[in-house]
């Protein structure tokens, strides 16, 4: 049994984690199908999507290609799927409109809830991916209670590159062992337990991780292994 | 008549704009004189610590010195003014007590209610000197409802460094038109229209910048002169 009482912020991934992008880019897709008589399905759409963004993270992780903000890997990416599915109806201002669909994702049902408990008890904090623009509009977007919005942009870097973790480290000015990461990638966690920080894995079975399935070895890694929300507020005495 | 129609995000400067650092010294600093038998002017106290501020941050916008924490900034004058105070029964525990009580400041009594209508208009971000963890931890504290904290600590620098309001221009990814800063400094205030920021003065009486007293040639110079947050509010139509 790990130690947890040390433990003054929780920082949480956020895509797949905190909010469910699945479900999102599938109704307002549905939405802009309607609108523009098109004919797509979206929950490909979105996965097709999704699988462009690791690749492009680890280019940029390894120093391949220059760093640029979370929204310009997703248009990119966004291009390229509108070729794929044959897309070429949508002006410039619908593809703008369409690739901040990911500042507008929703919280998975037991999110927002358990977040509410949560931070009566410790900093909740994000560390995603995302730029902070986008960060802070989805959580004006979707009332996500954040205190503090950090992202790898202010690293200029991508999890799991470790300057990620040190950042938020030296910016909470916590010690490592002060801070527990709460996700549901197990590379995520992996890369901020490496740095000393506890580790909270979340189940979200609607998101997949292909490249690295957890098992159950892994898991027994992990300070906390949570089914959702209200089971992690709950076995973190909160 | 400027067109504020266009402001998305308001940035404000915390320490004697949103917060009343004297007034929380003071409270703080009696309580520390009945539990150690000290006799202090605490409002001399906290003006002494106050004055060593801006030419300690000076040094580091010059070059002089290089870039620490406001924290330790802050500790730093803290040693200084409790040598010229005469105070040296305080433990190194009561000394990092007393040195946070930047991370609990109280608002104006207008701030909070002004703050919450704001939000759902605009953005509301803090620009402040004080580190993110402070910053983070007196939003706890005393419930200021910010969208995102920004500190000058992300740009390692300190304002009025040009560098700190083009790091906020960059985080929000907005065009410098769409941002407004809300200070009671008018060095500030100047720093951020330098940038093309949009510019908001409240009058905080019971905060002075004996350096740069507001003249009215200078307010004329800013979009909008409020004497508190409930007529920056109104005026911006919030």
């Amino acid at each position: 049994m790990v130690d947890l009482q040390n433990v003054r912020a929780l920082a949480f991934d956020v895509f797949g984690t905190v909010v469910d992008y699945r479900s999102t880019i599938v109704r307002e897709g549905e939405e802009l199908s309607q609108a523009k008589g098109l004919n797509v399905d979206w929950a490909s759409f979105a996965s097709e999507w999704r699988a462009r963004y690791q690749p492009a993270l680890s280019r940029i992780v390894r120093g391949e290609e220059p760093w640029v903000k979370l929204d310009v890997v997703h248009r990119r990416a966004l291009d390229e799927v509108l070729a794929l599915f044959g897309i070429d109806t949508l002006s410039e201002d619908e593809k703008v409109q369409l690739n901040r669909v990911w500042h507008r994702l929703q919280p998975w049902p037991d999110a927002l809830a358990g977040m509410t408990r949560l931070r009566a008890h410790f900093t909740l904090a994000t560390l995603s991916n995302g730029n902070v623009s986008l960060l802070v509009e989805m959580a004006k977007h979707s009332n996500l209670p954040w205190d503090v919005i950090l992202s790898a942009e202010l690293a200029r870097a991508y999890k799991p590159d470790p300057r990620v973790y040190q950042m938020a480290t030296d910016l909470l000015d916590l010690a490592p062992q002060e801070i527990m990461l709460v996700a549901a990638h197990p590379y995520d966690l992996q890369a901020a337990y490496a740095l000393g920080w506890h580790t909270a894995f979340v189940s979200r079975p609607g998101e997949t991780d292909a490249n690295q399935p957890p098992d159950s070895t892994l898991l027994a890694s992990f300070d906390i292994n949570a089914t959702d929300f209200e089971d992690l507020t709950r076995q973190l005495g909160a």
